[in-house]
């Protein structure tokens, strides 16, 4: 029997439609649209593309988006300078610095001058330490890691007591989804490079969380029948047959997946269209926050 | 066959005297030995006579110690001067505050204000986020979790690519733990009160690290055969036979465990020496840093 597909699209509409609701009132509310301040630095065409897509999603939803574009060769002093302009910006309420910076860039001391009150990427390690904490709560969740839990609740079923298995462990997805997954009362077991029989724990495994960057690396026959499988993968491959030469796929082989698992994500249209959602759902956040209670 | 005792007690005193050594050296350069600033609130016995441990161990090895104690009814601004002040003393290296705070404290306030540099213990959400996080590096490392640590590789095995279970995931031990055991490549399963099935998941674990706070909880038939097992919990239990009434076991059931295991500690005398000496290192290292280069 064929998996359920997961289909991050409409979830993704649906929730954006409430966010515009949401940044409407604002607006009437407060005077003007919430605000988004982006930081790119240097002309990587794939991070200039997610910064495009990142500022036409504000758009949809009403909220107003700003950028600073700087030359590869900026100082730190400057990419910083850049940061905290937009901290003492009152009208920019989240912010993000695309990632990755430049080689000569130090990318720890640029995230961490984001005010932890607009941390809306929620990558601050003051804000990753409160999110595995118990009793402590973060300022921001990462945007990939909520857009995961909400499509794994989409599928009605119970977190609390499953098994679930994070492959990759990177700041942005996979540390961040085992923390969470870890809050939901799941129980957690993060895999990655140097794990040995990944078959044999994905076999176990009522949820598997793909992100590791390898295309269709996670065979069907791995896991657990009627497993959810959420593939955060998306890789680019040769594709003869494609117009541009290329296609996108996960890190999951989706057609032997699918047979196996209960619920799967595909890609794209899986996690992709989640993760800009959350950063809407964050900035909005930021800005209902900054208002006088 | 029975497992190999890891003794954490001449582990601790080899590390002790090596703090010395280091003590001396520092304090001849330095005109003065490193201090650690402890904040006691309230009379609880039992943090009391934590405290009164952690004093005499810096006796032990020349480390300074000053004690601030506060009555039970200290307001927050209190308990933060206390920390504040050890912050801006430069005679003061570390800065312990003993948990747990009386209730009417907000506990995150208080840790928070301890500085990054001074933060011995390193349970600052900033420490514990860097902890987990790839690339990054914590000012300290938490000083249970190290000397967990510490005690499996006194095994001489491998911890890369070994499974581990973690059972407990508190800020202080089984949070830290499970993102120590990760960082050094091991495939970590976190697991906790509403983990099913528990026996199946440690039946195939190398490591075992219990951190419940539940007598005898763990089973040595739940065990994979030759399994490294480091027991952190210490339980008070009924015991006529004992002069005091009491006697402390385990998180694990030592006698069925040590047939079963490769190795395993004892309570006492496994885990706890080793929590004070990491205490004391994480001391002498803050001094060291605060040394002009």
């Amino acid at each position: 029997m064929a998996a359920e597909i997961i289909d991050g699209r409409p979830v993704a509409r649906r929730m954006q439609e409430e966010i515009r609701t949401a940044v409407a009132a604002y607006a009437a509310q407060a005077g003007g649209a919430p605000g988004l301040g982006v930081v790119l630095v240097g002309d990587d065409a794939a991070s200039a593309m997610y910064v495009r897509m990142k500022r036409r999603a504000c758009d949809r939803v009403g909220l107003r988006s700003e950028a600073r574009i700087l030359p590869t060769e900026s100082t730190q002093g400057e990419v910083e300078g850049a940061v905290r302009a937009f901290n003492n910006d009152p009208a920019i309420h989240g912010i993000l610095v695309q990632l990755p910076l430049p080689e000569h860039i130090d990318e720890e001391a640029a995230l961490n001058e984001i005010s932890l009150n607009k941390d809306v990427d929620g990558i601050h390690p003051m804000n990753l330490g409160r999110l595995g904490m118990r009793g402590r709560e973060p300022s921001f969740t990462p945007a990939t890691p909520t857009g995961v839990m909400a499509l794994i609740r989409e599928t009605g079923r119970a977190i609390e007591g499953a098994r679930a298995a994070v492959i990759g462990r990177s700041n942005i997805v996979g540390l961040p989804v085992a923390l969470m997954l870890a809050n939901a009362n799941a129980t957690v077991t993060i895999c990655h490079s140097r794990t040995r029989d990944l078959p044999n724990v994905l076999g176990r495994a009522d949820i598997v969380v793909a992100a590791i960057g390898r295309p269709e690396f996670v065979k069907g026959a791995w896991l657990k029948p009627g497993a959810i499988v959420i593939d955060v993968g998306s890789n680019s491959v040769p594709d003869p047959e494609s117009e541009k030469g290329y296609r996108y796929v996960g890190d999951v082989e989706f057609e032997s997946a699918r047979t196996a698992a209960g619920y799967i994500t595909k890609v794209p249209g899986g996690v992709g269209p989640m993760t800009i959602t959350m950063l809407l759902s964050n900035t909005m956040k930021a800005a209902e926050r900054s208002l006088p209670a």
